[in-house]
């Protein structure tokens, strides 16, 4: 069940062919009851538009920033550089690229003071962005915490299942 | 000034050697008024007292985990294992290591379900995994959002400073 | 001819998407007469299952444990940290990744006191893990001894078969 | 001889600390009588800065940016997003870094529409930003053509002497 | 509307099976009116002709020589030692090859004084050599400054349309 | 035309799948009239054919060995150990691999005193080491000396008509 | 105390320069009262020895081959090729080498049916190399099992008294 | 005793800086009684004398051809585009550089129909490419066969020595 209204959480992707990977994020996110607002901002097509959407993210009460980007992903250093709030960054690998090692390196090389939280290349990295603002969001929210504990055991449970059909 | 009972932040190392680089994630961390838990526990040396303390900490009021190793870094993903607070991984260079290489790849490709935010290798990831987590804490603590900001503000001054130094 | 009793090894992996390439290891110890114990442990979904089966391995008559897995591959280090069994590791490549270099690296460079004897990635590696147990065993084994020998000369015969076919 | 009132081009750096490897690209625009606007502008510290010294640019007469940044270096690619002047980047090595190849990847693996030419890591590629700058003006000014004809011989005569020291 | 008698571009390959790739680049060019030069050129299997028509370019009005090749990616480098004129380097992507990171490091690892302004791996970076020449051609000539307004203004837009449709 | 007596070059290959790539290094060497000996002989699975095929090749009036193999590839290594003819390596890229860079380092990081001289990865370096193979055998044999020029011309000339063609 | 009879176990390096690192494999070995022999044979220099010591290990009773080597590191997997004895790899770092990644390939990525246990670059893997080889002699040898057992308890205790210590 | 008449080798260099290097490649040549002649060439700044000395090398009866260089490493490539002799390519390590990888993907992955023979990174290729040399020039020359067999026993006699003195 998403609840409309929560919209504390914004998925930004460079570009609508990111949309493949970042998809299993929106779910994700959804399964926690958390309906993001998706943006498609380019750091480097429209730059104003990302300062902007930083700059005021956190008056519209946006408290997490997923950011996906391919090749020399830029996206994510380049909201953090407008906004104190927590920003995760996606590395996303592209058919220009090196299987994604330029984009993770991209994101997660940050210069001091200006940190962007890194996940995995491409899909799992997509799915573990949603969990991790959860995981902040859920510092807060005893609802979140509880469905946590229930994702946590759920996957535990899979591998469970799994383990006895081989065994 | 640093309140002496703020203890909602870990920072684990899995060396004692590791402290001459973390000791910079420490310090950022103090420059926001957060003194943190500091532990040494080994992922592979001490299993079960990372499990314990990954267990238990968000009953002792901890809300942040950063966990800090080299080579194949599994303190952080380990930690992740046993909580569902955020944690926050620092690739660490070694000796015996590929330039943090290693350890980068093994903080940040963590699988679907199990996040770890990955920092930057080294001494810069230090210090961002410090503020990354006040951009955390700050979600609900007006106080820490202020601080944030004004750092926001002294770094953009620095740069200033010194750009007027070369012109 | 599998000798159903002889369960002194044991094959886990990290997910069952993994049977695919471990399917060649687990033929490989059947082709010398060993059925191995196979499991699906996740490192950071069941850690506490993990960490049981290592530490009750010995106790079990296991001798020699086997764990492959992918991304940030941590489940033969973990696996290490609870037993002084050898743990032999199978990186494996997988859609995520970096063709299996993170799984290499995370698997390979343990730190000094915890040691994982680390194979080639994937089918290769899989398959050596099957021949590099049979090697530990048959220090005590004269019968796996003989069949080492046999192997050894099999597969020399298979090269010199080729090679009669293109001279 | 430099003439003063020459300031069609700009070298920009990410931190005071890369004036070290800057100073051969500034020195080599001098040896052809240009005379930098030599700024410290961070993209992630100073973002409004970067922003507005770009969009600026042309209106002020500069017509080549040469951006050097390390580790994750979004300087060049975020001036890039805000003209259309050429932007020549160099990668820097750093002590966070990973020899370089991190900031490469970031300089070089720009989108579609948005490039940026990127230059050799560290000073042979500071070096080189002053010299293909140089190429780039030359194109509208004769003098800078025999300058580079000069140049050209004088590297060859350098050479040329080296090698009747050995011979 | 492309002008037959604009040829102050050279595009050139390596091998006819480079066009693939190296049409986007074409494409681009003519996009924005210019129709450039197109030849087939090996810098190891016709050395003599890339001298010769690297040392001869400047004479025939060309302005700007786009070259692009795979694997130890010589051909720019090559034309670099005969000619002033800006070089631009397009690493390609090859069966025999690295996913094009031997053609980067080749093409953009250039000794001091001999520039070679690189871009991205394979089509993203074969349109941008084509921006990139536009925006050295742009500095005298206020039509295609005009144009490359309207282009950025194209590109911006695009993203703002993908970016409402998603919303 | 194929002379059958010329046997003074042996084409090593570790297994009967790397044929689909060393055929093209078969047929070149046919094209400049060379007959090689082709082998399939394994570093690891007949060391002792190996080290025998390489103390007895001078003798059997070989002269030069063509060594190709994938993964951790020793074959050309193991053929240099016991013989003073040049080695020429062939490194292949294979399922189980990184893309052929294993190979390529574990075929060219030779120590001092046993060197191996290493070609591209895969069908390019196939061809080549047939090539490189023929240069050597031409510094004593007037007849390939003057194949090589025709070589040397026929693929000039296949540049030069594909140049005509997009001309 | 070592036992001057037990000789079950052999260090063979392929450079005297290696012993620097190596002495904390032997060392880390005689703490388990297991006083190895000590070679120093070359895969490439002394090609006939590594096969005669490989081949005959098995008779004079050593049960465990640990080889180190760097750059195109060879040993370990010349000596698998003519024992069926269980063979540990130590990748090492060279002066003239890749940090170690060149000799880790070199080591670890072994076809099926050769395998080679490999460990951690360097130090790490050289005193890992001999508890791994303690773990499979101690899968016979109750002694040694309890040895292994204080080995990590004492590990343990390490870490919990530094830990204690910036507690 | 150095003849110095023969100068059927030449040894050729990108910088006077890589003579630290090279030197063990000449000195290793005139261990074998050959004194090469020695060059100072840039593939970049002195494009045509390159060229001149690649194409009249034969007619001075110049047999190989060793070329080293750091960074985008062509001068091999270039001289094997202007002569059919053998050319030997060893890639050097640079400060600019990244460890030599750069260097050595530029020499290796040369084009079908253009070999470079490529030795290891730094001073064990610089000595390998002059024992290549010298395995080249022996297959017409009984004396030079006659020095390789004590070049190699003298080999095997010092890993021997230093056998004896560990055992």
């Amino acid at each position: 069940m998403v609840s409309e209204k929560n919209t504390t959480v914004a998925v930004v992707m460079g570009s609508d062919s990111d949309m493949d990977v970042m998809r299993s994020c929106i779910e994700q996110l959804e399964d926690f009851g958390i309906k993001p607002t998706v943006r498609i901002i380019s750091a480097h097509r429209t730059p104003e538009i990302a300062a902007e959407f930083a700059k005021n993210a956190a008056e519209k009460d946006i408290k997490v920033i997923i950011a996906a980007a391919g090749m020399a992903a830029h996206l994510a250093g380049a909201l953090a550089a407008h906004t104190s709030l927590p920003i995760i960054g996606v590395p996303l690998s592209s058919s220009s690229g090196l299987n994604g090692i330029d984009a993770l390196l991209s994101t997660v090389q940050m210069p001091p003071g200006v940190p962007v939280a890194t996940m995995a290349i491409g899909k799992a990295g997509a799915r573990n962005a949603a969990v991790f603002t959860v995981q902040i969001l859920a510092l807060s929210d005893k609802n979140l915490r509880e469905k946590l504990m229930e994702f946590k055991k759920a996957q535990e449970k899979k591998v469970i299942d799994k383990d006895s059909g081989v065994r």
